[in-house]
């Protein structure tokens, strides 16, 4: 059996440690390098845990938390005080009778197995801390890092389903808003796709399947400067935190893996001056070069597989390495991206904020 | 002007530690955390070197790196102290003088604008820090690493070149061998792929533009139980590893992108025993669920952008904001990704060593 | 204003981000690290709880606080799952109003003046989060670690009062045990220096004034080998959480500073074999050496000034540097030191759990 | 066998990574997250490399270290660039002939005993990685930090020797000079306590043993609102860095042991304002209240043992546990703190250097 260290920490400056089992008691995070003076809407944070909540649509689990959390330090007065933030939303609709049965069998493509071999001793409750319920805590402390970006520098942060299943969407990156994305079911603000997604969703739940699909992050109004170079690069940190979501099998940033079939001739982002600003007529890098911030937007895709959780029946072994069937009832959806939209926005979040106190008081042109 | 902590540092236990401009006196690492009694060969050291170097082939850069290193600490009778190692590299053949006409030119897409942006001073000689000359160190230590997982549990590594442009391998991982890739000059183990990834490298540079490609990695003998759940998954750490390489734009494990168009039934790996192991029928988690290692191989891939430097001419700015052409002289590939596989193995293995570190020693089985 | 990373967490593998206001909603900490399969009674929770606690003897502050906690995560069936441990105590009986006459009044020697230089922006309720409330939630890991150290190696921690004011005790610590601390309300285990010490505290108590005192740890069943030779030796984890105590002013380990004054004969602690172990006749070097320990007990000392706040009547500056007097109502302690004994062991408890769980599995005599 | 992480790396910002076994080829150290811009006095190194430099009087070691030094990365054009500053000195007088003999012999007082304990494999040769010219790599990278202190904020750091053996100096730090500290064998700033201290550190030298001594630090110039509250306080931080000094027993701020004794009405230090400035009477704090610098000089002392290494014969055991004599030969001081002081000022230099650049750039005013 082996331990490791901080895997439930992310971030240096703003530095979150998460906690929580799916069906213990509570979730929940601590934030500690908030920058104090920060007004902090709790409306905003409902918001997000709104967006991420099961049961929100007729596309997703029909589990039932409300997700109320409380703020137990760090705000007096409406601002932060620089000092940790504890957010605690606690567990009221878990249903662990479900999960009984296969306690101590290895559920395909989920995590029991290597729990189990690296614990020991497992929660098998709801995939304990396995769980993408896990999630509800870095949506907070998201919810809590886009205030702090939109408040020190007009930050913006937007993502949304780019495909589902074998369906893309084609999306002009300028002309999206919350608003656009949030109109829509599967949070795709193109119509079109919206309902090609839909119907895609349905038609794998009906057949007791499931689909994977795939988001892009766009994020705006950062400065140029940002981030650092050689192994914690900006992209390198976002690919961390997009990895490190429940079912993320991939990250691009800018061309990404299609880039790769590209002249450099093709590819290359040509600098211009645009009044004041040097800017890009292109943006293949996705904003960043380097490692560091060039204050285009920042553009990246997060591929997620299909919901390891389907109602048909499977093989597997148990426990013990017996040979067993698996058909699991529980409350699950047919596909990720819906609800991980707000996850992958609280993610970059996280790394923005992190990157953004990385910066330095000093002014160095002395 | 801002600065950032712990850029040039990576892993927590493996801790490595670079430092060196491209044109500057010498590159180097130290590695903070190498446990004791392992044997180093310096011969595997100058081996992975030799992989990285320029001038290796007709298809590479002509710069004449000997890449002769030191090791100066940390090695006592041919073994490891447990003490830091440090490993020099001077810098031998650097042209600054090719430098020195875009010494205020933002070339489009590198770093000098962001450098700029970020630290204000700056070495413009061969792109300092920001070239890929870095990476030396970090192949320097990451011979160090294949040597620890060997010798602690016959982990072994392998990378090879998937695509080159358009053209992609056809490859089954399961056949190849350290010898197979290193006897292509493109290193990939496939002769007939190999051959049309030469000759579309050698189009593109008689063309003075530049292309680019996918490199797989393969790691075998990994017990299962290795890694951490939520932030710090070892699919996560992968990523930011192979994100921080120069010119690296996508990461994917396992199924990656491409299993996102499938049915949670296709795609799910279902669990069998086999002898004593239990293992997994497929394998598109790619060797981990849940952020921790299952035993089977670890499958990834890492997409490259073409290499920013052509020789065609191209319309930029400089410092000042004006236009202005730039046409490179200097030593350049056309392709990056037959000299970035043992980039991509130094990665993996500083990633796996300093996961393999991280177990500890209590026997929880009591 | 300022800000700053990590202020709240302790530890690298065994690592402890506590948070809470004096006054605010809850005090609490989250550990994450904690090994799998640790038997955790509450009830030893409780009692550390209990000693630290104010109102446990008439040498203590008033307040009433029952310090009633909540494991919310991380512990399954009786026994940690390895995921982050979360404990929560609310805060029940704080009296803000006895703190607002004094809002913006800097007390001497207390951080109200360095908070509102670092923060702006700070909770003046009971101290906010400069208030040694704070310690309760460090109380709390460390009854976590104590077990961990006891079920791991039979690592013992105990500490008690060594001075108070200018009275000195004269104690063998291998004579010391748990309960002959804990029988003695001043928490001294000699009778005598403990009576010296209840009248001392009367003493100050009733002239409105307040003392210092010192507090000896004595560690045993320590295997040699744990610790960090340079920057994290032992003794400097050590110096560095008995120095994050609130009032904590110094720290020596072994013979300290009075051993400045020895001939290196005198000095030097002589190696014996004993059976089958190499101890030493002596231990001026208090169980540690090259930050690495020995095996000896280790035996260190930590200086504890005396309370700040005081009923006398004294002169200050207010927020906008006008002279005002100030004498405090609230409820306070005259000497903090019984009360600090097991936030001294807490910390030393820390340490050792987190060398402890430094070590690596590799088993390097291979 | 065990191992450790990051043990030779200081600081999160200024982060400072040491390398060198005593007689191996070189010592040196990586400090990354140097601000740009700094101008760099390779001669500022040099001085302090020369005062730590055994063989500068009769009092000290005649080890021939020349320390010349390198650097191989980092300084551009005379200034820092941000990126990784690499310092090299090469070992050139080791002679580990002198140490053969006591190969497998466990020093009294000294590591070789708790090395073999942790490591197994053990460079034998001057005390190896644990032998105090270790030091020397924190020295040159002190002199970066003391460089940045100064060019960013006019910040002072001052050391001297406050007592060696029996006898201690009376000093008014607000008088003290570095050159009133260099004009003195000893590096005591009074010309009388120097002399006795001359004497006495004779005296053992003709007896064959050794002493040990003082050292006081005193810090000016430091802005009030430096520093972090909870487990990194600024006493934390020095207490850990002055405790990681070889030899050194013990550390206080401000009042120290010695404000045990007193009274909370003649220890608490009352607030004034002084022009446009708040600031304390007394400095009973050493500079720092709740962690946090309040602008007054920051004022600690720390104790050395006295050196263990001594002429005259002492029983001790060889790694078979085999009792045996020893009688060192080789080159050591007889009291260790002249030498020590520029070693103290390095030390407080990477703390202030490191909470100096953990301030943040955002103005929170807003």
């Amino acid at each position: 059996m082996l331990t490791e260290i901080m895997s439930s920490i992310f971030g240096r400056f703003f530095c979150v440690s998460t906690f929580g089992e799916s069906h213990g008691q509570a979730m929940g995070c601590v934030i500690d390098g908030c920058p104090p003076g920060i007004n902090i809407s709790t409306e905003l944070i409902a918001k997000d845990l709104q967006r991420r909540r099961p049961g929100q649509s007729r596309l997703t689990s029909n589990r039932k938390e409300t997700d109320e959390f409380q703020i137990l330090s760090g705000v007096f007065e409406g601002k932060t005080l620089g000092t940790p933030i504890s957010i605690l939303i606690p567990n009221s609709d878990a249903r662990s009778k479900d999960y009984r049965p296969f306690k101590n069998v290895y559920r395909p493509s989920h995590a029991d197995f290597t729990y189990d071999a690296k614990y020991g001793h497992r929660d098998w409750r709801g995939g304990g801390r396995a769980s993408a319920r896990e999630t509800v805590a870095r949506v907070a402390a998201g919810a809590i890092a886009k205030q702090v970006l939109k408040q020190l520098h007009q930050i913006q942060i937007l993502a949304w389903v780019d495909s589902v299943g074998p369906f893309n969407a084609e999306i002009d990156p300028t002309t999206i808003t919350h608003e656009s994305i949030e109109s829509s079911m599967v949070r795709c603000p193109s119509p079109d796709d919206s309902q090609k997604f839909i119907e895609h969703i349905e038609l794998v739940r009906r057949k007791k399947d499931s689909t994977g699909g795939i988001i892009r992050g766009y994020c705006t109004g950062i400065p140029a400067g940002l981030g650092s170079p050689v192994f914690d690069k900006m992209e390198a940190e976002l690919a961390k935190a997009m990895l490190s979501i429940p079912a993320a099998k991939g990250f691009e940033i800018g061309s990404g893996f299609s880039g790769t079939r590209r002249l450099g001739s093709e590819h290359n982002d040509q600098f211009v001056k645009d009044g004041s600003v040097i800017k890009t007529l292109s943006n293949h890098s996705g904003g960043i070069q380097g490692g560091i911030s060039n204050g285009m937007p920042i553009d990246f895709r997060v591929a997620f597989k299909p919901v390891a959780t389907i109602f048909k029946s499977q093989t597997t072994v148990d426990s013990s390495g017996n040979e067993t069937n698996i058909a699991p009832k529980g409350r699950h959806d047919p596909c990720v991206v819906p609800r991980a939209v707000p996850i992958v926005e609280a993610g970059a979040a996280l790394v923005l904020c992190d990157q953004l106190l990385a910066q330095n008081a000093i002014d160095w042109s002395h």
